[in-house]
């Protein structure tokens, strides 16, 4: 190498300053808050946890964690507060007490804790009152898939929050950034289960179809997997601008058409004695859809029965 | 080159027997029979067409298929036939005269028209019963998506109509065959549309409780789509093998679990005025599951419920 080259090069290396890992305090060891804290160990973050039953930090210890004594313990370990408790009053009747000492103070507070969007929106303004910053947290993925980097976690709140711990929080899995509203987390959270119950439970009865004919779950799996990543993903894709736009042309498949290709599923389980409560209700959405003046238009349209469009 | 090389490398050109496509004869002309058509026409395929009203034809005579003035006339054309057309009344209207002549002997019979699995499994028969090798088929696209190679296209019936065909058949999408008993297509048709329904009806509930805070259908719909992709296929796969177990381990997430996280849901969804039949249905049959002693298993255990297992 010599001078002359490295001018025009550019290859000069400057060493990145060092960057320590940001402690971390956990509170709250079930399946989940363990899973988190392992994360972030597994990451070098230095992690202190408390939990109010202490047997539960056991393993985290022998990984490396500083188990606190107290919640108040936990806290002056670091700025960065992760909880993820049962519920909320769960929740306040650890932090409670801390709050009332100024122990909030300067924190920077991440909520896992299940909840709805109102007891998010209520957290952020306590936090605020103590002079906390609030970023509340949905995971979607179980506790074996914390700490894969494809698993989403939403964040909704404070984007200061957000942006200075994005790389501490992209360790337990992709860190998504919703919006400044604390409770957009756990309303995409519910929004998101539905879908999976809904999916879930429709994949269930087909498999309960297939399997009466001698097919297994698992060859027909392999083709349902398929259907709704490529298909009917397609048409999703193709139906959230409609919705977006209050229009819904039925240029594909109109509801008509799938009030008539439902008669084939229902008429198929009933003969199984499969129940057909699921497929019923289906049916019953799109007649709705199809009585509102929605026959020729899109599944989308289906959108506007839900919300009461209409009534 | 020379020869020595050639010798070496194997590089010696064996010009293939030219294969020349297979003439096809499309009965029934509807915007899917009409998109059959014209893939087959696309690929090269000498395509003879016939439909009840004549007029269907004009675009694709435009676009080089045969139009027969009768059915006797399509059927003379060639041994493949594709019959795609309202319903199964519809079909022995066309071909029960042709039969009556002895005009199915030797041909393929490829019906792609919708119905009950009975009623392939009787047309099978009947096809039969008149010389003709059968095949049933369900389309897992709309008209637009026929001719694209990822589009599943999926076949019950005489595995040896499915071998002699596939490459023809490979034009329209990708050709699957299900087994010989030929209502499989037919019932897989319905058991797939159903979860599309029911991951349709699950997604636009969670758009409408999404977009009442704000966020756009398009937004939620990208994050909707990587979960149901990602996670959800994910428990999906690991689900189907415990239905063909009979056993539901609950190790990732239970009935139970689930129970108590469908309640937000309906919060949040009854707070914005959103109908709530979808998830209220869910959260019974789960309830069901834990009534039935599923309550620490696995999601799949559902299938229990609606087989109608324990009743």
């Amino acid at each position: 190498m010599n001078a002359t080259s490295d001018i025009h090069t550019n290859t000069t290396t400057v060493s990145p300053t060092p960057v320590s890992p940001t402690p971390v305090t956990v509170i709250g060891l079930g399946l989940m808050g363990s899973a988190l804290a392992a994360a972030l160990l597994d990451a070098g973050h230095p992690t202190t946890v408390w939990n109010r039953s202490p047997e539960k930090a056991k393993p985290l210890a022998d990984r490396g964690a500083q188990v606190a004594a107290t919640p108040e313990d936990a806290l002056a370990a670091g700025d960065l507060v992760l909880a993820c408790v049962l519920d909320y009053d769960a929740l306040h009747s650890v932090l409670d007490p801390l709050a009332a000492n100024g122990g909030l103070a300067g924190k920077s507070l991440v909520n896992l804790t299940s909840g709805a969007p109102e007891q998010a929106e209520e957290m952020a303004r306590w936090a605020a009152s103590h002079g906390a910053g609030y970023l509340d947290g949905g995971i979607m993925t179980t506790p074996p898939g914390v700490g894969r980097p494809e698993m989403m976690f939403l964040y909704s709140g404070s984007e200061e929050v957000f942006e200075a711990h994005r790389t501490t929080l992209a360790t337990l899995g992709d860190p998504l950034h919703l919006g400044a509203e604390p409770g957009l987390a756990s309303l995409y959270d519910s929004a998101l289960l539905g879908l999976m119950w809904a999916a879930f439970t429709g994949w269930l009865h087909g498999t309960a179809l297939v399997t009466s004919q001698g097919t297994t779950a698992a060859a027909f799996t392999r083709i349902a997997l398929r259907w709704l990543n490529g298909a009917v993903s397609g048409f999703v894709t193709t139906y959230a601008p409609q919705v977006d736009a209050g229009r819904y042309p039925g240029d594909d498949a109109t509801v008509d058409v799938q009030i008539a290709a439902i008669d084939h599923l229902i008429h198929a389980a009933q003969a199984r004695g499969i129940d057909n409560a699921l497929p019923e209700l289906l049916k019953s959405t799109m007649e709705r859809a199809a009585a509102a003046g929605h026959g020729g238009d899109s599944y989308a349209s289906v959108v506007e029965v839900l919300r009461g469009d209409r009534r």
